[in-house]
Parts: C-alpha cells; structure tokens; sequence
C-alpha cells in the first residue's frame, strides 16, 4: 500500500527572497517531495498557502495519509476553519510532520495546547543532531548523529507537553541545545516535531535529512480506516448497557437528547 | 503559604433545575470551595460564567495558584479571549483542575489538542473509582477506591494524550471502565482532569471525593514565581552566544529584528 | 519479511491439571503459535521449560524477532542466565510479549524493576477488555472491547512503570479494574504485557485475543539490526572528539584503558 | 517534618586517589552531606561501601526518605541482597537519587531494567547544563543552565527507558549531548538520575549543582507511609469481592492457597 504524503508550505520566502530561491529554487515543498518520492512506498504531492483553501480541500485531507508542514512568516494568515480541519483529521487518524519554524505554526501550537516558544539565533553555526534513539524507526540509518554544518540555533526551553519519545536532540556551537525530534499522538493521529530546516540553508537537500522524513512518513502513517466519528460523544442508553441496570436518581436529559458540548 | 485556589463554575444548573439546586443550593462552586477550605494551607474563592469576564479578570488570575473548573451546558458562552488568558496562565505556572464534564470546557480541549470525547449515560449507575497509584500525592488518604452509589457514566475510550500519570481509573456497574484520574503539565502549569462530579448526584458532598480535591490542589500548586514570558521566544544574539561563533550562511532576519510568529 | 515468533511457556498446568489439559491439549504454546500462524506474515515456533537452555539457546533467540512468554508456577525455576540473555535480546531489539501469569516472570520484573504485584481473584468471573486506544496497532480490528465470559480477576493497583501507552482496560464482574495491554520500550527492544489468559479458561482460544496476539506481533518486531553492543559503554577518546579539545584537569583513567562497570 | 537523606558513596577513590582527595578529603558523601544540611528541612546522613551491610541495614533504610548513590568502581562489590532491599524500599516510596557514574551501580540497572549504558571522555571539557524545564521542583533556582568548566563527558544514546521528564540536558564543548537529568517512578518511589558529579573536577562544590540535589531530595521525598506490602499480590477471595459474584469454571487454587510467584 502506498502512503499518500502532502507536503504542505506557505512558499512564500522562496518567491520573496533571492538567498531562499536560489535553494529551493521549486519551493521547499517540491524539494521534500521528491525527497519522499524516493521511497516507492511513498506517493507526494505538495499543497501551498495560496491555493483556495490552502490546497488542503476536505476531499484532500482525507486521501491523505501523512502531512508535512513548513510555514515561517505566515502563520497567521492560515485560516482557522482549515486548521481546525486538519487538527480534526489528526485525530482521525492522518500522520503529521511539523518542521522547523512550524513550532509556531497554528496547527502545532493547536495540538500541542502549550506555547511552542524556543530560543533562537540565525548565525549559519553548526548543528549537530544526535539520534537519542537510534533504535527508533524514524532514525534508522542515519548513524549516530547527522552533522549539518550551517543551522539556525533553536534554543531550550521548548514549551511543548513532554513527548511520548525524544528520538533526536541538537547540539549547537553556539552553546545551546535543543530536543530536535519529539513524537506525540492526538487521538488515531500521530505527530513528529523535527526541527532542521531553515530556509536560508540547503538542510532539506542533505540525505541523512530526507532518510528522517521518510522514515517519519512511515512511522506516523496509520492505516487503521478513518475513525471519523472520534470527536463525537454518543450517549450509551440503559437498555444498551453491557450489563443489566436500571436508571436511578435524578437525570436533566431526556431520552434520546443529544449530549452537551 | 496558603495556596489561592479559585472555583469557577458556569452556575446555571443549580439556577435552573430544581434537583440540581436541592444538592447544591449555592452552586457547585460553593459546595467545593468549602471543601478546599477545610485545609487550613488552602484559601478558596469562587468565580462564575455571568460574572463580568467571567470573574477571571487578569488580576485575578495573576493572584490565583490553582484554578478548577466545573462547566457543563455553557461552554460555547466562555469567551476565547478568557480561555486564551487562562491558556497563558496555566503555561506561567498556574495550576488547573477540570472537573466532570468539563472535559468539553474549551480550556481544557484547548490544553489537550484532541477532542476529548468519551461515551456517556446518566443511569444513577455505580462508579468506583480505583486509585491506581495510592501513593500519589493525589490520591492519598482514600484508601483503595471511593464507591460512588450513583455516578454519570463515563466510558472509554476517552480521546485525551496519553497522560504522565494515570492516577484513577472507574468501575461502571453497566459494564464500562473509564479513566477518571489523568496528570498533565503544559509550560509550568500542572493540570489535573478529574470527572466524578455529576450535577444531579452529591458527590462533591463525599468527603473522600473533597480529599481528592483538596490534595489535587497542593499537588498542582507550582511555587515557582509565574513565568511571565513564557510564551516569548526571543532572539539569542551571536554576541551574546555563550561560545564564541562568527555569523555564516544568509539570514533573512536584520539584527535586532523581532522573531516571526 | 516473515515475522520470527517463538512462544515460550512453562508447560506444567497442561501435564498436571487435566482441568488444563482439556483446554490445551497441547500446551497452550501451541495453541498460542497456531493463532499466530494464521497470519501469513508470522512464522512461529515454541519453546519450553523442560528443553535444555528452556529452548532459549543464544542461537535461537539471536534469530527471534518477538519472543511471547506464559509462566506461572515456576518463574523460580528459570535460569538467571537465560533471563539475562533474553534481558540483553529485548535490550538489542527483540520483541518480547508478556501473558497473564507472567507478571511475576523473572524476565518482566527484571524489565520493569518494580514489584510487579497485583490483586487476584480465580473465580471464573466476566472481564471486559476495553480498547482504550482503539486506532493503536494492538487494537486494530477488534471493535470497543473483548468480552470474556470467564477470567481471572486481577485487579490495580498494578506496580509497574507508568507505560508507553495503555492499549487494553479491564472491567470486571467482582468491581475491579486492570491496566490489561500496556506498552513499554527497553533499549531497541518493544514489550507488550496482556492480562487475559488464565490456564483454566479457554481465552487462547478467542478469536478477539488471538488477533491481539497477532496486532502485538507486528507492534513488538523491530526490523533495524540487532544492537549487539547495546550494553557497552565505549570511550570517545579526545582525538576522536567531533569538536577539537584538549585534556583538563586530572583524570585517573589510563589512554585507551576501558571503563569502570 | 524533616526529610531524612542518606548519602551513600563507595567512597575509594578518596582514599586511593591523591587528585581526587584534594578535592573531596572527607569524601564525595560528606561534600554532598554537608550541602543538603544547609537546606533546614533536610537531616543528611551518610553511609559508605566498607561499613557493615554497606551502612545499609533494613533499619536504617526503613528510618530513610531519600538516599543520595555515587558509586564507580566498585559497582560489582556491592551484596545483591542490599540491592534488593534498596529497591523494596524505593518500591515503599523511598526517593532515590542516582549520581553520575551511578548510571551502572546495580541498583540503577535494577530499577531501569535496560543497559544504562552510555558514551564518555575523560578530558575536562567544559559542560553546560541545560534546564529543559526551568519551572519543575528540581529546576528551581539555578537559572537557565549550569556551567560547569571541567566535565566529564557522557554522550547519548543513554540506554534509559523514556523518563517520566527530562529536567536537564547537557552540552559538551567536544560536541556530544546527554539526558543530564531524568525522572522515574517505581512503585511509591521517586528517582531522579542527575549525570555531573566526575570525582576528578570539584562538581559537587558548585552551588547551582547543590541546589539541585537538594531540590531533587524535597522532589523525591513521598510523605505517605511506607507502603510495606507493595510487593504483595494478595487474593481478593469471592466473598470479599464488591460486587456479588458466584463461583464460575474450574480452579487449581484451593480456598485460601497463596497466589504463585
């Protein structure tokens, strides 16, 4: 079975910025899916912040297995009702990736019901990142440590929920260091947080680099169906308890009624 | 010290339904902030949804350690702007303790990022609720288990991350388990989600159920002073980089210029 | 790639106890790997008490890829140094699943290092298996739970770690609750304990559990290479430092000289 | 109430090791010792390898909240059966506080079930510790991060189960990093693993590091009453159980028989 990736960038600093382009000269997007197409396993396509609803169609979000997103400038230009709708297909059960400065991005911060805020510094120093877990699917093959030799210093604290696995932290020579991979889920969804990629390096051409994005595509691809219902809360009536009861007390709801929320 | 805590609750129920207003004839808030006020170490204030901003005005919150949270037929009415405040609190250091069905409050989807849904039946049916670790501080002083003679039940699977700690978990006589007791922490802010407590049953009258919330309090007090700037993420200049580091690569960003978000 | 599964038990119910015997005539290792055969992705094999090395020769578990283990009333006759061989298997990558009974194995507690003790009650009464995350690969295909018309009680609190993630909640008849599927990591290796499967019932025989057993087969496999020297703690020496240093300070270890352990 | 320490030290390289007797005459326990005692509500024995039962006997460790461990190069000299009755009585909810090399003290490989192994250099290379979480209770007080000039090297992977949290991680100047500060729990005990503290460097002179330790002995201190029969796993007989339920199925145990192990 094939696990249908989307690449999804607001692709703004790429048009904008001349140091940008002359990286990504296709966008970061198309760059990270061809990375991924690599992989027979995986098929790419790529969704930008320009396209009616930001290429990220309820028909889209859900022939989708996994998400990949890199926004940077624009964060809050992307529409509520679309975040909310990729947060709900999360739950159902679509993998998502969240790279670099999307720490900030609504989709993250959403998820993650915590700050997301870091320390940073922009001075091309070297980044070092360290497989915690080398066992880890995500980080297999890579080696002990992916040496990248220009990177944007991203500092602890890093205000997310302790993750359920810290798979890669980040050694800078500027003296920081930063947990670089972290694993959550939310719901049938789960989530990876890699921080490598700044814009104005060529990170997403290294090939250690795209091994952890193809591995991360596998891991957070979950090919249990859709549970589409996972935010609904059906009331289980009495006469279809598991065990026999009877009601008791006092009750505001009538038969029947739809739950509050 | 003595630990600030301050009950909220949206105080339409026992306005509304005669049953509710017979168990808790000034309000659930009332009932609970006595029982806090039990422990000489806590002081307990009430707030409400029809108070102006909802009686959480931001000096109130800067002056209050622990906030719990009982909501039911009324969260569309919370204000965003409210929620984003008591967000930022609970990342400064705040406690939260969310209560029954306050698992559909928009503070507490908002801190999770999942949907919180569980399935439901309001039957008067017995719960039990097991401490799973009786040596957490939250669970100290109930023995083995509180038996509810009537409880709303609460069933899994409930779509919440998977929590530090699982401290209770229920018995439901119509044959369900569900878990009732569940850690968190998001920034500095400790969060504990709780959900015995229905509006037409006594159960915030139960004295081990009022232990519970009592030790909940101390266990989610953070002494720390409230970390204000949280949610910042400032620039680290290569000045002021604790290694000595020469600028490389490009860099979008002028210096001095604020961090995108 | 086939799936290398071995199921090892202490195959003494099953000879003694004809109560047993009826069930599993043939131990319920082989009912347990026929189950498992069923899936075309698995190939498995058993392994008992009786067998020299308890049929755990350093060859046979050098080419496992998921060990499955039932003991019950002789955990104190397996050999330490087969626990420590199979502790060092999990470390480098193996699977291991751990049934009922095996809760006081030598080999979870040794992985676990708590307690390991529960309540216990063998009075052929219901248990309800809830998913508690149905979407979890575990839980696939098995609905919202597994009834069991007759198992033996074992009820919380449960002393181990707090897991990975709880998969599998269990009701039971008599009032108690059980953390039924918990999931743990140690070093390369993934560990999966299941509750349900007393030798007095026919549970290895359910087409529910059988499927769990299969779902915690393809979970547990880690396909990265064996970790062979998962345990060693090996010297960088400064030459082989990634950043150039220099010798600080005192030291009393020798160049070259191995570590203290 | 004053939180009762025990700091145990192997206590060889002081006597064997004019380097490290310079730094430590009394030894690394009485250092460490004297620095708690400044904290009023900490009492801080010691108790050291060559004393009878390792100045460990049952009653000293029943009159013990929290034990502080160095250990180097001795870890093979210390009786497995103290190690049993330490872990029993972290099992009770004694805190228990790992020290550096401790990392491979059989106590620590006890209680982790994994390797606990890890990379090192002995050079002196300067070590900065990070506050990953600068508002939990071990954090408190010391800052961003701790320099430390001279420091011994541990590099990930670190063989560890996930921790509960991850309180600090360190920078080395020769480009490693490491899990410096973990949280566990076993049973009603807390343990923290805090990996500075190289007998060769003046590590536990520094103030920030003494703050530390004695934030993680008020951390790690659990105020319920030992939990004596944690490692128990007693019957719940029919007749006690707290729902009506009748006997089902067949049974090897008799009425009354102890539970196997």
């Amino acid at each position: 079975m094939t696990i249908r990736a989307v690449v999804w960038n607001e692709f703004l600093h790429e048009r904008h910025d001349a140091e940008v382009r002359a990286i990504y000269p296709d966008g970061i997007h198309a760059t990270i899916a061809r990375a991924l197409a690599v992989d027979g396993g995986i098929s790419a396509a790529t969704a930008t912040l320009d396209q009616p609803e930001h290429g990220l169609s309820q028909g889209l979000l859900d022939a989708t297995d996994v998400l990949l997103w890199w926004g940077h400038r624009a964060h809050g230009d992307v529409s509520d009702d679309i975040v909310r709708r990729v947060q709900q297909r999360v739950a159902e059960g679509m993998g998502l990736i969240v790279l670099h400065s999307g720490h900030f991005s609504k989709i993250f911060k959403t998820l993650m019901g915590s700050p997301c805020s870091l320390r940073w510094r922009e001075a091309g120093e070297k980044e070092r990142v360290w497989a915690i877990n080398p066992s880890h699917p995500i980080a297999r093959g890579i080696g002990p440590c992916i040496e990248l030799p220009n990177g944007e210093m991203y500092g602890e604290p890093f205000l997310v929920p302790e993750p359920l696995e810290t798979v890669f932290i980040s050694w800078f020579e500027g003296g920081e260091v930063f947990r670089s991979g972290l694993t959550y889920q939310r719901g049938a969804g789960r989530i990876f947080y890699f921080s490598p990629g700044h814009e104005t390096y060529p990170i997403y051409h290294d090939a250690a680099i795209q091994q952890v994005l193809r591995n991360a595509v596998h891991w957070a691809h979950n090919p249990a169906p859709a549970w589409k219902d996972v935010s609904d809360a059906p009331n289980v009536p009495i006469e279809r308890a598991r065990e026999r009861i009877v009601q008791q007390g006092a009750t505001l709801h009538k038969p029947g009624e739809a739950g509050l929320r």
